[in-house]
């Protein structure tokens, strides 16, 4: 079944996964359509985003957010358009950017909605470049990252979203810039479609001798997305003074447990005094929400005059989204994996 | 033997320490007292510092700074008097602050050395409250810690140059200040003397529990410079946008091994995301030499109307100082140890 006007699918969380989750972790479930009531409007879902940050909200660990419930639908950000409208400001027909989460509508009282208007050039986009992981790549480089031009960046998940941008922000700020990417096609994207100096495949055997060839001068920025090897390989090419942001850690998101030792807490405790290294966390909203129109009005012009690229991977078809976000835990993704929920 | 003015006694570097320095690690030698050439001057050791980052000299594993060779004088912070010199504003008699190392004489050009003038009240001082140690605990605190008022400062070695003026800043900035030191004598000299709100013995059994009831209000700023159980028992108490400034690892100095697993690294930095952490690892003078005029205004004025406190602990002859230092990594000093190497 497909989107229509009498359902609402809902993708809700079934059970919280042990480690990779699988065909059991989510559900389709159908709902009514909801109604708006005074002050609200009704939002169908147009695009939907999938983020590895969603795996988090799967497991009730402490986390900056709270987990999903079970049976409840599964959060994310959407594009949507307006169906009825009882919000001065949100007409019938606006694309909104909106937090509606893994289902066909939702009801909404504007809190936290941006109005795209009736006919946006490129809609899916605020899902991506132009918005959070877009932002979280410019901020966390920017803001914590603070390259100079000359100096060495590695970014890993080189031709993802936030990957990809990092990367392209460190060639317009003059610095070299090593991606790290899952095979030799991502590779070769990154380096002839997207600009970086050079791209290492992580899947190589030799991928950490690969890594300090390719950063002769050391690495002064490691936009830190994935943990794990690639982090590995990073520390002991760090520079003094070195900085290291840090959105993500893809690769440990479905460890079940913590690997066998011995144990290097205190050792990279050392790395960072040592080298003084800036190591620094962050949820993008939480943290730079203020910097956002700086952030659109940079980007939008680098998009504008090809200064930034985007790539956007369309998956058709709501039921898809579960196999497709597995997909993205594990790399398969090239490019930003955006939903398509409503009928081409 | 004791200073005199035929002999310069050295403490060199017999062999690198594995684990534990031991009475083999350094010895004690003779050689000549040097003379000044032009555009030189030779300067007698009266205090010698003390510090915990001179284990990390002794190894020659790869650091910020270069190990000191086998053989050769080990470094650290000196205040001497100028015996004589061939250098416009240095005098005989005139007190420095200098990196003259263990040893009763050394031969300089000036470079890094700071003229204190015939008489300083405290010369001394210059290697504790005045000097790096408290320059670090001032500029870690200010510059990367950030702490505002009402938040909470935990910080080990409470009773130490560093961690004591840490907690007392941190008073000063309206602060909960939470120490850690070992033993009650030294927890009880933290709060009574130094007006920490509460300080806990890193000797309890139930010390993460103390650490806990004592930070009801969870940890805004950890100021690193132990590691180990203290980092442990933190981690789960780090409130989102912690603070870490890391300026030492004292527990780990004398470990010849990684501790057994599992392997904490990639949790370490999951903590760091979740919680949005900045950790930061500086060399006081690398980083901040720029800042020591306002440090030094700004802490003398504290340090002159008793805001500040500051407790030194003297051993006389520097034949004393091996054992003295071993004592220090353990954790014997009660406040700033400091080796008189003059003659009273």
């Amino acid at each position: 079944m497909t989107q229509n006007t009498s359902i609402n699918r809902q993708i809700v969380l079934a059970e919280r996964p042990k480690g990779e989750p699988t065909k059991d972790t989510l559900k389709l479930v159908e709902a009514k359509v909801p109604t708006a009531g005074a002050g609200e409007m009704v939002l169908r879902t147009e695009y939907l985003s999938l983020d590895p940050y969603m795996r988090g909200r799967m497991s009730d660990a402490p986390s900056y957010a709270a987990p999903v419930e079970i049976d409840g639908v599964m959060v994310g950000g959407t594009v949507a358009t307006v169906v009825t409208s009882n919000i001065e400001g949100f007409d019938v027909g606006d694309f909104v950017l909106s937090f509606s989460g893994w289902q066909d509508y939702a009801v909404s009282d504007g809190t936290g909605v941006t109005n795209l208007g009736k006919s946006p050039a490129h809609p899916s986009w605020a899902l991506g470049i132009m918005g959070m992981p877009g932002f979280t790549a410019w901020a966390g480089l920017t803001k914590i990252g603070t390259p100079k031009a000359g100096e060495t960046i590695v970014v890993a998940a080189a031709t993802g979203p936030v990957g990809a941008t990092v990367g392209q922000i460190g060639k317009i700020l003059g610095c070299r810039v090593v991606g790290v990417a899952g095979g030799a096609e991502k590779c070769a994207y990154a380096v002839d479609e997207l600009g970086f100096d050079a791209c290492i495949d992580h899947k190589a055997d030799d991928f950490a001798e690969q890594l300090a060839k390719a950063s002769p001068d050391g690495i002064d920025v490691y936009f830190e997305n994935v943990g794990g090897k690639v982090l590995d390989a990073v520390i002991p090419l760090l520079n003094p003074n070195a900085r290291m942001p840090v959105c993500g850690l893809v690769s440990q998101y479905n460890a079940t447990e913590l690997p066998s030792g011995p144990d290097r807490m205190n050792w990279l405790m050392g790395q960072i005094l040592r080298k003084k290294v800036k190591v620094q966390g962050f949820i993008i909203f939480d943290d730079f929400g203020h910097l956002y129109p700086e952030f659109a009005k940079e980007m939008g012009a680098w998009v504008e005059t090809g200064k930034v690229k985007y790539r956007e991977e369309m998956i058709d078809g709501l039921e898809n989204a579960p196999e497709a976000f597995i997909g993205l835990l594990n790399g398969d993704n090239f490019g930003k994996r955006v939903i398509r929920v409503s009928e081409k």
